[in-house]
Order: structure tokens, then sequence, then C-alpha cells
């Protein structure tokens, strides 16, 4: 299995899907193409979030800022899991996440990181079709266990490591930031939802909140903080947007104050 | 085979595509998952003309503005495919849709409804991740012949059910209501297309539109009448969007007069 | 396989993969769905520069501004690879490209039309549905090398064609057009990526810009003159919108001047 991240829209992902079923029938995931353009930690949040709901798989993740510059390409070995993108931090966060649960004893939690050959690609501006997808698929058609021995990988130092920040949680409330703000425009901090624990109300910025279990908990149109299903501080209105709302946006900080 | 629908945008149904393919190795098929937010009504129309098109599966719907609420979650018999959702209303319209036609003596035209058990989800706020989606792959591991007796399902009573509106044809006219929206902007409605036959215009809201059988043959930027391929009256303008043309959106009423 | 390909949005795809669905178990890739409306000349640029990347396949292609009026339905061999959709010119630049490369001496670079019987199709409005979808499933069951026997199949002649403009590139500059604007805001256009070689700046449509080697050779929000992954002439801004920079959008001319 092969899934597919970008941040590419309509039609670059299906080359890159082109270039793959050329070298394998593997299955093909998309997880999302139209994540926020060049939000490197954007996506490492996201991916984080949602590689670990897969099996073991080769993920290929192009959110690559840098492309046609000399940043690095890597293969990211995080335990039976294998990522592929470029070296900006994009694949770390997801690996950590992929590596820090587990069911069994034998589970593997380590991670190795290769440096995959780029190799006179075609282009200077599309290395998801002329560099990682072609890296996906040798790596897919090769298996996990044969990486160290692959043709065009050799171990990676120096490795760009990207971490989401933590926030600052005291006794009477906690420093954070947003993180990404999805879809329905739920607002994600990175705030442990744990905060909220037996807490009728919070202080958000300077004004009080009720927190409930869910958007649905509110009357159509209320302003809310929830625990997401990331299990972050989140801020919402039910049935509509809650970064309107809260006047937030991805990378602003957020100051809760608890009050009880 | 087990389909997707959901209004999750990116990259929510990626985390319920790994939950489903860590239980079972179905065919994955996306309906779509940028549904109106939170429009259950719309989801309920579109399922009922798409649905019918596919040979038997399990369809997963993620239309839940209730979720974290007490509404149960369904599992949904509807004659050779099963509907996985919450209950309340959406998987209803498309399960008689499913059971209303058929091409032999033996079609099944029975509708079944299971209310599946939601067991300690482990967010409020993604019952798709956490029970509808391991209830679809339950279900289709097991097998539609196999319902009756699958743990966690029990025999549904008092399912919420929801009914799209029908229209007052009357022998001068109609009035309806804008069911939904398509994205070329085209307002289709819950006329019958029927009441179009053998008419060149006809009045709506008050001013008269030419019935064309197709877009195509109005003018560029000319407002026409015609019936869509879910058989019902639309309004549209050709290479442009109807419901600016018209003022109309999803819910709106519509009066349409037949003049000769 | 069969790919998909429809300025459709959702959810008229999830209806042709139903349809498919019933009549083969193929294995479906979405081009996409998101294409810009009724652009048929866009449409036949994207499928150019984006079917060679896939191995044999049948191309469903639907953009399709005048169906339900008598244009006919087609279905064209280009060496082996199949495109099916509508006779408005949009299959015929991607068929030019699927056979005007290869790898081999055996390499087939034959073109072939065939008109696909229209025969009494459900609706007049989805053609997409009704005669497309069934006539891909049609020909990926039969094997392209049973064309020329298929029921429904006549050789078709006639054949409305398209060409993408070529620009009028000169000593001392290039006229050409825009053909595509992608979703970073990319303006592409048909000018030859050639015309860079060798240069540091380029002059267009009156101001001098910066010609690099991708995007990220340039300051965030500054505007740039690269080669895009087509190898053609593309006008970009790092991390920002060229249509909006440049004030471009598909179909406009565009000025070059070379300065040295």
């Amino acid at each position: 299995m092969i899934t597919l991240t970008s941040d590419f829209g309509t039609p670059y992902p299906a080359a890159m899907k082109g270039v793959i079923l050329k070298r394998t029938d593997a299955r093909l995931v998309d997880v999302g193409h139209d994540f926020p353009r060049q939000d490197v930690r954007g996506a490492a949040f996201w991916l984080s979030t949602t590689l670990p709901e897969f099996p073991p798989a080769v993920h290929l993740v192009v959110v690559d800022p840098g492309v046609g510059t000399d940043r690095d390409a890597l293969v990211v070995r995080a335990g039976d899991h294998v990522l592929v993108g470029p070296d900006n931090g994009v694949l770390l966060p997801p690996a950590r996440a992929l590596t820090s649960g587990g069911d069994g004893d034998d589970y593997d939690t380590d991670i190795d990181a290769y440096e995959l050959e780029i190799d006179d690609p075609e282009s200077s501006t599309f290395h998801g079709r002329d560099v990682f997808a072609p890296g996906a698929a040798a790596v897919h058609e090769a298996g996990i266990d044969r990486l160290p021995e692959l043709d065009g990988l050799e171990p990676a130092d120096d490795v760009v490591d990207l971490s989401l920040p933590d926030a600052d949680v005291r006794d009477d409330g906690a420093a954070g930031e947003v993180l990404v703000v999805d879809g329905f425009g739920n607002v994600i901090t990175n705030v442990p939802g744990e905060v909220l624990d037996g807490r009728e109300t919070i202080r958000v910025d300077g004004d009080d909140y009720p927190v409930v279990p869910s958007y649905a908990h509110a009357d159509e149109g209320e302003a809310v903080v929830t625990v997401g299903s990331h299990e972050n501080v989140e801020l919402a209105v039910n049935r509509s947007r809650g970064d309107e709302a809260f006047g937030l946006a991805a990378g602003d900080p957020v100051e809760l104050s608890f009050r009880d």
C-alpha cells in the first residue's frame, strides 16, 4: 500500500500516480492533496494524527516549498512504515507518531533515515513526479526489510527535523498556539485536551466560553471549547466557523485561563 | 466494496480509510467528501441519486451534525446493499432508492435497520473514525447475510426517518423547493421533470424561461429550465451559475407556472 | 485500469464509478474532477502532460459543454492507450502526446478514432454516466485489440480536432498565450522553456523579471519566470500566486522580450 499526501490540488497528484503505477501495482490511497499550500508544519501535524490509523504502508509526502534547491530527498523507516519526501522536517513528526504506540511486545519503535539519490530529474519544480514517486514505488517493490541495501539509498546524517511546538501549561492557564484550522473552521491548538477535564467554562484570549464534549452540545452559532479527535483543545462554533468567531489562524498564539 | 461519503474535506476521510484498511482489504470508492457541511437532507438526496448506480456494496455515510450527542449509530440493509451511518435520517432516502427498482423477480426490496453499539469511542467529535468506519469494516467482513447475528448489532426500533419533500403539482403549476445546488451552480428542485413535457417556456417565480433538453441548447449566459440527470426540474445557466441568476439556494421555495 | 477526468466536482464522478463497477472490476484512478468548468482546451493541455505518465489504460474524459446536443461520442486508440469522451477536440492533444514518444522500436504511434453509438441515454445532461462510463467499461472489458469489432463502435470520420496554440518565437522575443493557471496560481504559457536557456532576466509584458530554476530560488513574494514541469515558460511568485502578480488568466496573450 502507498498513501499519497501533497498540497498539489489537481492534476499533479495524478502524474505521481501514473509514475507509480508504471512501476508497481500497489494499492494507492490518497491522504489528501489540498493541504494548505507549502505549510510544512501543518502537514506534519495532520500526518501525525492520520498516518497511525493506517496499516503498514509506504507514505509519499510532497509538501515541498524548497523544490529545486539543494534540499535532500529522504526515505524514513518508522517501525513498520516508510515515509518518502523532502528533507524539510515534514516526515519526522509523523515518523515519531507512528512509533510512539503499538499493541505488542515486539512493536518496532526504531526510526532510520536514508538519503534518496536525486538523479538528474526531468524538472526542477516537480520532484513529486520525478524523484519522490519513483522513490516510493522502488521502496514499495523492494519491501521495508531491504531498505539498507536498496540502490540509490544511503544512510542520512544531518536530517532536518521539525517539532510541533509544545504549549506552556501552568496551574492557572496555558499559553499555546494554533496548529491548523480544519475545513469546518475548527481551530486546533497545541494545548492538550486534558486541561479541560472537569471544567465547565474556560477563558480564551480574555473571553469566557463553555466547555462541551462535542459541537452539538452548543446552540447553533454558539462558540465553544472542546477536545478534538486529535486530543487537543479545539475552538469551534456549532454549525459555523470557529476561526472566524475566534479571529484565529494557523500560527497565532492562544492564551487559555482556567476559572472555576 | 465499501463506498465513503462525508462532509469532512481533508484529511479526516483518510483516517477513516486507514481504520478500514487495518480491518479489511475491501475496495474503497469515494462518493465524495465535500458534501455541503452538515446538510443531512442534501446528502440524502445526492445519495439517493448516486448509490443506485453501484453494484452491491457497504456504504459508509458520515454527515453527522449530532456527533457526540446520544443519537444512535445505524446499520441499514437495503436489498443487496448495506448503509452505515448516524441515526439522523440520512440513510433512509437512499435505502428506499436502492430498493425501489431492480431487474429481476427475486430483487430484494426489504429494508432492515440495526442499531450499532457505540462502545466508548476514543473521541466525541469523530465517530466517523471511531464508530462508523470500524462498523462498516466489520459489516463488510461478515457479509450481508450474517448481519442478524453480528456482534454489536441489534434490531433497531424508533429509527429517525427523513423524507425529501414532495412538490405540489397542480394543473396550472407547481409549488416546489430547491433540494440542492450542484457544483456548476445548477439549481435542483423537487419538481418532477415530466411537468416540462411538451412545454417550450415556463414561468419560474414570476419570470418566463425557455425549456431546453440540455444546457447547450441555450446561448452562453442564458437562463433556462431543463430536466436534470436525477429527472427533476433544474434551473441552470449555460456556462454559468443558475443559483446566482435565479437567486436561489438549497431549501428555498420555487413556484412554477405553466403557460401554453 | 480506467482513469477518470471531468469538471464535475462532487458527486457526479461517483455515479460514473458506480456504472463502471457494475460492469468491470478494473482499477479506477482519478486524474481529477475539478478541472476548470467546461474549459476544453485547458483539459486537453493537462491531459497531454499527465496521461503519458500512466501505463496503458482506458482514459474516460468528460469535459463536455455540448452535452445533449448532436455532438458525437468518441473512442480514440492512441498507441497502447484508449481515450473515451465527447467529440469536441479534448481527446486529440492527449492522444498525440501519448503517441509522440516511447521507449522501443515497436512503440505504437497510431491513432484510430471510432464513433461510440449514443443509444437513447437516460438523460440529456449526464452522458458521463449514461454514455461515456458504460463505453469506457465496455472498451476495458473487450481489450484494446478488439476495438475494431466491438458492438456500438464504428470508424469515425470528421472528428473534431483541437490544437493547443503554438507560440511565435523570434530572435528577440516570443508572442505566446496563457494555456492554464494551476492551483498554486502558476501561469503556464505555451512558450517553450528553452527560450530561457542561459538567460538571467526576461521582460514579460514590459517589465523585467529574474529567470530562476525553481520557485524557491526567489525571495518570498518575488515574481519570477521559470520552466515548469511541462517544459513550458511559467510565471510564478514564490509562496504566492503568479496569476495575481502578473494579472494574467487562461487565454490571455503574453509578450516575452529577450534582454542580455
